[in-house]
């Protein structure tokens, strides 16, 4: 799958599947209106798969995670680097959040090596997709080598190309790099132009001076390497890392095969402005599942257009926020598809 | 199940399974917090099964239905009184919002006619739970009889008695009533002492004059009977419905077993208040889903010293956001059980 081919395959949704959907939920039996963000999100997925009734016939979780060369500046995270390895090995043997959460939500959980140091071992439940140990450290070279952007995207792409049948499934994204917030906040910040500091925060628990070395990474960084905010490839090759490129990937192939993408918390945002850099249509296939503590979340959502459907304070990543809204996803396709029409049941309609 | 002895078996949950709980989620494999509010909602389930590794095998939704005399007063809905009954006809036909919302949930529906004008048909799938056919106008009567606030509320709890084996399930609280938000307002405004016209909303959609004339009915019905908040009975027969008196019966039997009780919107807080005042332990065994746009549900939720899950500007009832939420709340147990330890895992923590 080369990248320059599933960007020139990615439309907007359908504006007359979205009308159509519109239509029906008129007709439903229930006050007009009275699922609220369900229904707003239905249209959505509607216009999404070209039809007032879309059903999804399977959930997937794809956690891609990979190392990061500025997480040897010790003041960017709470825990070693060494803890990616150590979690992808925690992911494998079940005991994570994501495993309980992807099991909750009734989701398959497609593991993915995006470039983790060390390499874990051979497991088939594993994706081998990395084309390095991880990224540079981007404080002092470009994060990816040249070239390795565009990889990193295809493979990302060719998971979704081999995921997908009919295109009636609900994607969710998720990832694991400790680093990767420093990554993200230095792509969100070059991409919408807001000082460093505000989209900066503590990820997985800095604060005070470490957090304040952050900030400065994250500042020197933008401020070095200044990709154009609209360069999707100079914004990842710069301050990306290889499962923010490899997410940015899977979102774009889903948009060229009308898949519903679910992003997580900070991490799959700036993945996610990665690609819609790359093919802005990309936009109206992206569903947000929530509000991260992550302060630049906000700043990323409001980029992309996206509202978030939950806020719970969460700031785990690992797809956590995507596993748990799948199935409300899910909810807002199926009252749709599956209500009946006032005048199907037999209920009387509003008087006034 | 005699009322007394129902409110004689209710104890609030226990703290020190909550303690031991907080414990186990600061040595999972996951930064301490960053599950947010799943967390706190964790070591409430905790709390309530008296373990901090709580597991639920089941999930109900009790959807309860009740004519209302104040219809009749027809400012107070955009429908007529009859579609209360048509509506347990589409609940039956599986046409309704809450038969997707409780399949997406995988919860088991129980429908409960508890009241409801004209007396549906005979159904199986239908428990009969009524006394009579819908309460009388709140404004002109008492709503219910002397005496029949008693033998709902031990309708409800025996309907709990049934569906419980071993505690281990969820239970998610719905309503149907055309004039319910009516009585629920009143029971809201008599029980917090907050004004009428700050409780009283559009409920199905009445606005402008209509709307204005709701809340003279609800500030009139209020001030003639003038229930003492802290007087469950007596709310619930001046001010209530069936409907929410069977709930408030599940509630108190719910929290009696040990069984959580997810609430869904204006009406099932109406009824919650009511359980509370006849047994305040009751309030540590109930969980807000969402909070809807019905301007009321915000005090009610507030003076339950609840916070509400979601918020996704529902407004239908049916127990459509506590469905939403069930999966939510498993899932907090779940990451609770299921996740490693740091120890178990070999996983590095914080380094500061």
């Amino acid at each position: 799958m080369r990248l320059e081919e599933t960007l020139a395959r990615i439309v907007p949704p359908d504006p007359e599947a979205a009308d159509a959907a519109r239509a029906r939920h008129a007709e439903l039996t229930k006050p007009p209106g009275s699922l609220g963000r369900l229904e707003s999100l239905g249209v959505q997925l509607a216009s999404i798969r070209g039809t007032p009734r879309p059903r999804f016939e399977r959930r997937v979780v794809v956690v891609a995670a990979a190392s990061h060369g500025v997480a040897r500046e010790e003041t960017v995270s709470a825990y070693p680097g060494a803890v990616t390895a150590q979690m992808v090995a925690n992911f494998l043997g079940g005991g994570a959040a994501i495993n309980a959460l992807a099991a909750v939500a009734g989701a398959e959980l497609r593991l993915v090596d995006a470039g983790v140091d060390p390499e874990p071992p051979d497991d088939p439940r594993l994706l081998k997709a990395r084309i390095a140990g991880g990224s540079r450290n981007l404080l002092r070279e470009p994060a990816l080598p040249d070239g390795h952007e565009v990889r990193i995207l295809e493979s990302g792409a060719a998971l979704v190309e081999d995921l997908d049948r009919d295109g009636a499934w609900l994607l969710g994204l998720g990832e694991m790099g400790i680093g990767n917030t420093t990554s993200s906040a230095a792509i969100v910040a070059a991409a919408t132009g807001v000082d460093a500091a505000r989209v900066t925060g503590p990820g997985t628990g800095v604060d005070g001076e470490r957090l304040l070395r952050k900030r400065a990474i994250v500042s020197e960084a933008v401020a070095r390497w200044s990709p154009r905010g609209d360069d999707g490839r100079a914004l990842l090759r710069t301050l990306g890392g290889y499962e923010i490129g490899f997410l940015a990937g899977c979102c774009l192939e889903a948009a060229a095969r009308k898949v519903p993408v679910v992003l997580d918390g900070y991490v799959t945002a700036a993945a996610a402005i990665v690609a819609c850099a790359l093919a802005p249509a990309t936009r109206g296939y992206l569903i947000a599942s929530h509000l991260s503590r992550e302060p630049g979340h906000a700043v990323a959502l409001d980029h992309l257009g996206l509202a978030p459907l939950l806020d719970l304070e969460l700031r785990l990543g690992e797809g956590s926020g995507a596993a748990l809204v799948l199935p409300l996803v899910d909810a807002a396709a199926r009252t749709l598809d599956e209500m009946a029409t006032f005048a199907q049941a037999g209920v009387a309609e509003r008087d006034a």
